[in-house]
């Protein structure tokens, strides 16, 4: 990406692609104050949102990321607040015929190391960077007994096995008063058999099941997992205590084996982390987003998999994404994974209009065109080596395309349906957002974030915008923190305090 | 409901309506049994489930409850075992022209009291049955945050105030990465500012923001309760120490103005109760149904409020339901809903028929309409007076309908939505089910449940099939607790262990 800093003695403004006409003030610009090059403010431009650089008249397209963000429903001199309402939103990209492999980027930075200390899983394409008991419910029946039983466990026994981490209940509203056998249940059902086998579980499959709900265990679990060893079924148990009593004591069992785990140091090809943004403003797309980029390049350029999503977010930039997908197998798993999000949105009554938020556009952001560029430039520049429809797992390494929703609760556990250990998070307007089953490093976009959230902002990107870092170096420093929190001897701040979101699952059936 | 036990030696068998062809044996009954009246069981029939009666051709209606379960596929002599397979469901009845009025039964049976003892709320059309601080938090993003906030409340904070019974977390998965603005929007949104204004919060309402979020807080607070003392925005707080202060801090006000209540004596008329039921079997709509739908009447005659749900439950029975409607509004309104339920089962590409579950099936129930016709059992035989739209609350007292989903944990919710401050829950398979706003009976259809769960099953409704009990001797148990229990000299057992479910929202829209 292409950075232009104009500076002046006022207020300094980056553009971020030469054939911008439109440019963001760094803070708050009153109308009147001056830019560089001579032009001045026509009206009160608030931090982040977009000034136009010259002469623009109705019918115009605004140009920024070097690509129409809409036209013009007004005449906006130089010197005017480009704001939604002049703005019109640009039909959807068609998804027929997306070029692919016209953009392939085959030199990645160089990674200052090669290897992370982490878990080993047999069997698991991945492998972990946290040694967790998770115990999943297999119905929303299960989860006020599950719940107390996991207290009991982190208060009773996780104190005599030092060596593993937590204990999760991975509890969802899904498993009952569902239409099971509908085609898209497939959707929710291997998002949670996925999630089950996480590598931060280290293999250890644990559920809890009612014993007459519509997701039965052969959903879960393979044949040879689905075992009395794995399994307790409550309508089975004597009463409450018997249930307390064997989810204890199978509990147990599982972490006498969790405690015996090392770490050991392996290539970063075992490593799987994602990458997410929420809370966005103008500032995610030229700082947070293109670092975060730069670390998943270094990781991916290293044998690693970074995985990317939010469909609603990349919709608009479908070509962007397509043509750095490696091949046409790729490139139309994508076209067809967007077009199947267009028409399950379509069959809702709505469209990716429908995002952003309201603290998106008060961010300075206009449109889901402008959101999608700004999102984009998380998957650094590395090729797309596979898309995956929502719960899916890689059967590849480096750069995955995961075309799950965009809201932050449904896409985390996706994601780590889909592999991941670790996460990472940038922020705009700020979001406490964490997930139990993996750390979360949160990168901030803005460095007055960073400053009112000093204990919850692991990473500051607002430097970038300020001029004191480069992309590249906060990218680094980013990618060094992720290798420290795989590898165990870092905890992000999320982790520290324990602070997870649910595991929503994504369900597009309906509820019956 | 007629009952007519048939009685011989070794198996005991009930019919419920005289015109039924078959009958249900109350024990598992092996192949060659003998039955009342020299009739010969064909095959083993397992307990629940149906044995034919007569010599019934291919073609030939099922009788139970009086009703048509649906068309035989195959001859079905006497002694033969009526499975699921052998069954052909009928059509769902239409939804125009439904009857109204034509079956209004206006003598109630009359209850032993009058009066509970509750909490007055201020502007509230219900009383509450507990003193419980509830904090909502606007969107998931925050609920890491409010869950570790509230384990110190209830930690540092409720021992210092005993008058409150409970501090709870309203989290859910709703509030941002939706189309807000779609019509179906609406169900979600109204359901969490009502859930807010539940009586068992005790009108101190305090919500936990992000900031820029979707749902904005004037979609869940009225103008005059928007305001700085009861809502906390963390995108302006010092970090995370800086939003636990202010949580605590806000919370203890509130804990000290909630210590200050007292009980007093109410009429019924202030009680709202819900009736919901899960894990159904053949029983529940011989046992724990209609005994529930006998305390309804008894709370309903004394001028209290019962809302029964589940609309795929129901759905099968509407002209029955649509003739007890007390007036033409009603029952179309009645029509209304169910006929939106249809149109979003068909979206989602089912219909009712995805409703029962395996384990409903293994107890008995062949099919839908059977399972509607045990269902509505529950809702007794008053006359209703109003029909809820999911999310709503009532604008009248005594049987109301909710418009819900069928699944335990997002029907639950809708009826905290609705109101209800104590929750009827019958069960035949058995479910630890509970909710933390509200307390939870839980009746089972089969004495062998109470047997198995004794420190979970409140009131065992098995006495009934087993020929100890009437309906009406248990529907009489069952209304006493009711009373002991809404007058908070009686837990039950979810209550006492703090056995609770998420608070799974029905959302009918799509993810962005």
């Amino acid at each position: 990406m292409d950075r232009i800093l104009i500076r002046n003695g006022l207020i300094r403004t980056i553009k971020v692609h030469p054939l911008d006409n439109v440019a963001i003030p760094v803070e708050n610009a009153p109308g009147g104050s001056e830019f560089a090059g001579g032009l001045r403010c026509r009206e009160d431009i608030p931090q982040g949102h977009k000034v136009s650089l010259t002469n623009l008249k109705k019918g115009d397209a605004v140009i920024r990321y070097g690509v129409s963000l809409g036209k013009l429903r007004q005449d906006a001199p130089a010197g005017t607040h480009i704001g939604e309402h002049i703005l019109e939103l640009p039909k959807a990209p068609g998804l027929d015929e997306l070029p692919w492999g016209n953009s392939i980027t085959v030199s990645l930075p160089k990674a200052p190391v090669t290897v992370f200390d982490g878990y080993e899983v047999p069997g698991n394409f991945f492998a972990g960077t946290r040694n967790i008991l998770g115990i999943m419910s297999s119905v929303q029946c299960v989860a006020g007994v599950l719940n107390v039983a996991v207290e009991k466990i982190k208060t009773e026994l996780l104190p005599k096995y030092p060596a593993v981490d937590d204990v999760v209940a991975i509890n969802h509203a899904y498993g009952c008063g569902v239409a099971i056998n509908t085609r898209d249940a497939a959707i929710p059902i291997r998002t949670l058999k996925n999630l089950l086998h996480n590598p931060n579980f280290g293999g250890e499959l644990m559920v809890v099941a009612l014993g007459c709900e519509m997701l039965t265990l052969d959903m879960l679990l393979r044949p040879e997992e689905n075992i009395s060893e794995n399994v307790i079924v409550l309508q089975n148990q004597q009463g409450f205590h018997g249930m307390i009593d064997a989810i204890l004591g199978m509990a147990e069992g599982k972490l006498q084996k969790l405690n015996r785990r090392k770490r050991v140091s392996l290539p970063l090809e075992r490593l799987c982390i994602g990458l997410q943004c929420g809370g966005s403003d103008a500032f995610s797309g030229i700082t947070a987003n293109p670092a975060a980029g730069y670390a998943s390049d270094l990781l991916v350029g290293a044998g690693g998999t970074a995985i990317f999503s939010e469909v609603t977010e990349v919709r608009d930039g479908a070509a962007f994404l397509s043509a750095r997908c490696i091949d046409r197998e790729t490139s139309q798993k994508l076209a067809r994974e967007l077009g199947w999000y267009d028409a399950y949105l379509e069959q809702g009554g709505t469209d990716r209009s429908a995002n952003p938020s309201p603290g998106n556009k008060q961010g300075g952001l206009v449109n889901i065109m402008e959101k999608a560029m700004g999102s984009i430039a998380k998957s650094g520049n590395a090729p797309i080596v596979e898309v995956l429809a929502p719960g899916e797992t890689p059967a590849k390494r480096g750069l995955i395309f995961a075309a799950t929703p965009a809201g932050d609760f449904l896409c985390g556990p996706l994601q780590l349906a889909g592999g991941i250990t670790l996460q990472v998070f940038m922020t705009g307007r700020g979001t406490p957002y964490g997930l139990a089953p993996a750390p979360v490093i949160k990168v901030s976009s803005r460095t007055a974030l960073k400053n009112i959230w000093q204990d919850l902002i692991d990473i500051d990107a607002g430097t970038i915008a300020a001029g004191e870092e480069t992309i590249e170096e906060t990218g680094l420093r980013l990618f060094n923190m992720i290798i420290e929190t795989a590898s165990g001897r870092h905890k992000p701040w999320a982790e520290v305090y324990r602070l997870c979101n649910d595991l929503a699952i994504f369900d597009p059936t309906a509820a019956t």
